[in-house]
């Protein structure tokens, strides 16, 4: 893959998962409207789909099929996009702003977004469970397990509740990586799974490649999160800048300081490099990802 | 089945399936703990298990193994008390009794409850994905996909957000009767059909007769509740009594009168025996759990 062609990837991907969730979502006009409306209010025109754009790079590597791809990815997304409408809600983070709109609980109500966030969690496990998807059905129980275990209170829903025990607690580095471990690094993981899991079957080392390659992107992301967060203002995130740190919240920046923090997203990309080194021209898009997720501005 | 075997066969249900839920939550030393003390408060010791008993009784009828019947009755359960964690919050509903107990939000915390409502809706769809649950696993993607339609936006989830839209509102009989259909109708209907599902293909006129008793059986099961909402007390029903009259929230008893509303449970009961009277004495449970579910006292 040349350096132009990734974004141009990037941008199909973005626009078929985008096609993908308008269609596994329910109609506007289906009763209840409003909760519809609000379904798609929290998950269309937003954000930059990375995990659905990890689904696709992991799907290459074992040949799945670009159309079940998507609605891995569409599920992936459709937790995703829960998790943030209830971090969003006052009883959480209570912000205000996300993907530069205002948050689903503000535009609606809080009732609302609670709703949308459990309709939005059936959804997805509902994409995964139509028989066919996968020629081989046991095989699609697997990809469905794997989400719910990586949504559950072992993966992102844990790591949300380590979050809230530590505002205001001074963690370790290794405190602070186990938080995020569960609470973005799990629903990354996943997609990594899902995109191998939908093709044809890799083999026990390509999959610990990937997996190891998934953990590091999993913290990187945080990671670049954090620096972002630090330096960047509100209008270019489209969420509230310096949220974190206002909150009492523990940040990579915070416990390590910036420098610290970019040469640790540094050593973190080539981590990730070097797990799937051995692999052939179809972990290029991963490759690819790892770079982009690093040199991200928003 | 004799009317003196009924009592016990619920009891035994009852205490496997409180055994399978102990068995699926994660154990209380496992981190996050306070996250997993709290799914356990939910929903361990408490309740009648109605919907794991339709599952028990209608997978009798498809001779289904009680043991993959408990794991069905488990998912089906989990997402019931995580609906009612999240409706008990002072976003929804606002209520602080549960079961005889302080509600999640009251004896944890909000952010708290919203985690192990979330947690508790993967952990349903984590139990039912397991390979070599049912013997076919394309019939097992079905099962799955019961529950999460169910659950969604067309299923509780939306009875949830019409109700919520329907407070302070005169409702006609039809769209009270289209609120409880999703709202708790949609779950019960789905314990019929996955107790079912996990037995023996049945054929589509029982099929069809089952999910025929299950709408009446799940309209009747409200209606009883609205007349036990006026008739009892706190002490007895184990949670706020007159509450939804209280909240200005249409019941059948406010729309009807409290004789009507009892004619109506009575015809609903006659209704869902007519529906399975062509099926044989493998059905009695079910017979049996209609007319328990109409003389319940809370």
């Amino acid at each position: 893959m040349s350096a132009t062609d990734f974004p141009q990837w990037m941008r199909a991907i973005q626009a078929r998962t985008e096609d993908a969730l308008r269609h596994a979502l329910p109609p506007l006009k289906v009763a209840p409207d409003r909760l519809h409306e609000a379904m798609r209010y929290a998950v269309l025109e937003g954000g930059k789909r990375v995990r659905p754009l990890l689904v696709h790079a992991a799907g290459a590597v074992a040949h799945a099929k670009p159309a079940v791809l998507d609605r891995a990815a569409c599920a992936v997304e459709l937790i995703h996009a829960y998790s943030l409408v209830h971090d969003d809600m006052p009883c959480m983070d209570n912000d205000t702003l996300r993907r530069g709109k205002p948050t689903v609980h503000v535009e609606y109500d809080e009732a609302t977004a609670l709703l949308v966030g459990d309709a939005l969690q059936s959804l997805a496990f509902a994409q995964l469970a139509e028989r066919g998807l996968l020629a081989e059905p046991a095989r699609q129980l697997d990809v469905l397990r794997q989400l719910a275990l990586a949504a559950g209170s072992r993966g992102m829903a844990g790591g949300q509740a380590i979050d809230l025990q530590s505002v205001g607690q001074t963690l370790t580095r290794e405190a602070l990586e186990v938080m995020h471990i569960h609470k973005t690094g799990a629903l990354i993981r996943a997609s990594v799974r899902l995109g191998a899991l939908c093709g044809t079957p890799l083999g026990s080392d390509i999959e610990t490649r990937l997996d190891t390659y998934a953990k590091r992107v999993g913290l990187l992301f945080q990671v670049v999160d954090d620096i972002l967060d630090t330096e960047a203002d509100t209008a270019t995130l489209g969420k509230t800048a310096g949220k974190d740190a206002d909150n009492d919240k523990p940040t990579y920046v915070t416990l390590l300081g910036l420098d610290e923090a970019r040469r640790l997203s540094a050593e973190l990309e080539a981590e990730a490099l070097e797990a799937i080194a051995p692999l052939d021209a179809s972990a290029d898009l991963l490759r690819a990802l790892a770079a982009y997720i690093v040199r991200r501005r928003f």
